[in-house]
């Protein structure tokens, strides 16, 4: 039992005052984990472009202020009541949507939205009793997917806490919680490319080029990569991309290029915009007969998906996925070996590092589409 | 060979002169058959909702004068130059979507839609040469979808001709040609429910009792059938339809009424309308995490399907089909022999027959929503 357990841990966080606004680090109080809750010392945290998306609040829900942060790796400080399979220093990822393991979704193969811990961008507070573990000088300060992990002490829901190999080591695996494994298993778990097959990968991103390492590893004849920022391509290559289209480059529809460049559509393609004309294109640019689209991107609220229904009969598939349909406790700490086996590379998507006094640095390098992740360091 | 091999055929056929009009019985001329085509006496046909959007031709593209007509059976009464595995006397149905056997769709296990012969609804002539066989004092008459069977001799690309066993009864397995398999095959090949798993049908014409049927024969422990025509409801118990819903019962859209009926959703459903409004319920009502929605009603050419993403990205499945993915060479003589065989019931689907010269009657039942399929005979 740690020295900390049961009691409030004051830390730093990087809090999100307002939307937009540079992240401030302050010195926060942690409470202890409640039931069913671990609380974990956040060792590294990278950005996603969901962090981005919520703390500029343009087209998502405003909530502030927040702790925003949900891809990380930690090591247990301690768990509250009813927690059993977890314990002080183990090695863990928090991760964005959870797993009860009792739901219908828990229970069914197909599905990993947990009924009682999917994804929730809208809530701030822990679920046990609707309050926040953060605060400064008692005024509460909320969540983030249940996650909120630029702190360097965070409360998490065990559904949420998939325990890893303690010798994977947390600055890389740290990625697995979001991105890559979200990118990696949206073409793996959901697309299915044949080997053989096009795949068609639209984002250059870290969560896009995790959706083309599943695709090369899928044994696929041709990774066509979309993106509008052409400083993507360069990046790209390393990822196996064999193709790259800007649209900015065409003057007809992406995917009417694409169907030109393939005969008639890509077999598979894989959406990780967040663009709503790019998930239109996404799935337009599939062959009719047997094309598969993959939605992974996060839409703004009030975006519409449309298309003519036409190309719905023309017998195309459109699915969308979260985190890549794996289930977080269950099917996580076996990605984490594929890493340590040297079959899935994750190395190569950590294109920064910054300590977390300059987690700024970190959304700078988003929003200027400059590398892939950015792994900050909460120790230094 | 017939006598009538090579010549013109001086017979009746139901012309449609402009939309919306009660079809008019004229003596037309029917061209010999031409390279790859087939001459066929058409013994019984039945009239299906497609015939009627484009008689009425309101959300479609207006072609008249045409010979409409796509469900039937009849027994080929010449080959044009080319044809080898089709011969006079052979009993065929005629089907609106073709198998050219050579592109890489009819080479591809999980398409059916044949590049040269996929349904064209635009194409009032027929391929070889750009020309219509059917005439009336030398003025060209449209054909539709390549099958015009409202004739008592028509002529078809012989991609488009599906030789069955000949045995079989013409009157009761013209239906196969097209609603019966599309509805069957639209669950069975496309939805394809588990065992005990929950389906809703939208739309309990013809095409949706088939769908329902398939539900049937696949298990489904509950089979939800949606109409906005209360009539069909009884006509529907008949065929395993467990529970009715009619929208215009609820003040909330029907997709909240099935996921309260369901504890979240239907594991599957099969939309067989046409209205794009209940495409998009059809979608929306199906279970998060597993849910699989089939489109199978043919939309207006200016509808949208439009729903958010997240109802995607929530792992749900949207596909459409055409004719239940059923190639119609290689496939439907074996769904012929599951109804020599009983496994298929087709009989309850006929609830009306009149003869040829009453056809008009036919449009007025569909129109009115009455029964399920009308039988026009031919010969009578
Ligand atoms: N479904 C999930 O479980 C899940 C998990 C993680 C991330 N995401 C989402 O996946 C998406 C990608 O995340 P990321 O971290 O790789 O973001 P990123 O910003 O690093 O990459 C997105 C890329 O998309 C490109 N892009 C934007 N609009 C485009 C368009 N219209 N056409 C082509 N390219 C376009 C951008 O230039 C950028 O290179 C985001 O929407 C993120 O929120 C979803
Ligand atoms: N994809 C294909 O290969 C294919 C093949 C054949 C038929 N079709 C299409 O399938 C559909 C059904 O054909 P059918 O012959 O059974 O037609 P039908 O007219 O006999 O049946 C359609 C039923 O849908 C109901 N309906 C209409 N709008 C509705 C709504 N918003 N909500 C609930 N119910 C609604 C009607 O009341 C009717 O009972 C048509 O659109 C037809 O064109 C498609
Ligand atoms: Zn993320
Ligand atoms: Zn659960
Ligand atoms: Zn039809
Ligand atoms: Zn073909």
């Amino acid at each position: 039992m740690s020295s900390t357990a049961g009691q409030v841990i004051r830390c730093k966080a990087a809090v999100a005052w307002e939307s937009g606004k540079p992240l401030s680090i302050e010195q926060v109080e942690v409470a202890p984990p409640q039931k069913n809750e671990v609380r974990i010392k956040i060792l590294f945290t990278s950005l996603c472009h969901t962090d981005v998306y919520f703390w500029d609040a343009k087209g998502q829900n405003p909530l502030f202020p927040r702790i925003l942060g949900h891809e990380a790796g930690g090591i247990v400080e301690s768990v509250g009541e009813g927690v059993t399979d977890i314990k002080p220093d183990d090695h863990v990822l928090p991760i964005f949507t959870g797993e009860c393991k009792e739901c219908v979704h828990c229970l069914s193969e197909e599905s990993n939205m947990c009924d009682l811990l999917r994804i929730n961008t809208d809530r701030g507070a822990m679920l046990h009793d609707g309050k926040s573990r953060f605060s400064i000088n008692g005024k509460p300060i909320y969540h983030f997917l249940g996650t909120s992990t630029f702190s360097e002490y965070t409360v998490v829901h065990v559904g949420q806490v998939a325990k890893i190999n303690p010798n994977a080591p947390l600055d890389k695996v740290c990625v697995l919680s979001c991105g890559m494994s979200t990118g990696f298993g949206a073409t793996v778990n959901v697309a299915k490319p044949k080997k053989g097959q096009s795949v068609a990968i639209f984002g250059l991103g870290a969560v896009g080029l995790a959706a083309a390492e599943g695709a090369r590893v899928s044994g696929a004849s041709r990774i066509i990569g979309v993106d509008l920022n052409p400083s993507r391509f360069e990046l790209a290559k390393k990822f196996g991309v064999t193709e790259f289209v800007n649209p900015k480059d065409h003057k007809k529809p992406v995917q009417e290029v694409i169907a030109e460049m393939t005969g008639g559509g890509v077999d598979r393609s894989v959406e990780c915009t967040g663009s709503v004309q790019a998930m239109i294109s996404a799935f337009e640019c599939v062959h009719d007969g047997w094309g598969v689209a993959v939605l992974v991107g996060v839409p703004n609220k009030n975006d519409a998906f449309k298309t003519h229904p036409v190309n719905l009969l023309n017998e195309r598939t459109l699915k969308g996925t979260f985190f890549g349909n794996y289930k977080p406790r269950t099917d996580i700490p076996a990605v984490v070996e594929r890493y340590m086996n040297k079959e899935l590379e994750l190395d190569k998507f950590i294109t920064h590092s910054v300590p977390f006094s300059e987690i700024n640095k970190a959304f700078d390098l988003m929003l200027a589409g400059e590398g892939l992740r950015c792994v900050i360091r909460m120790g230094a």
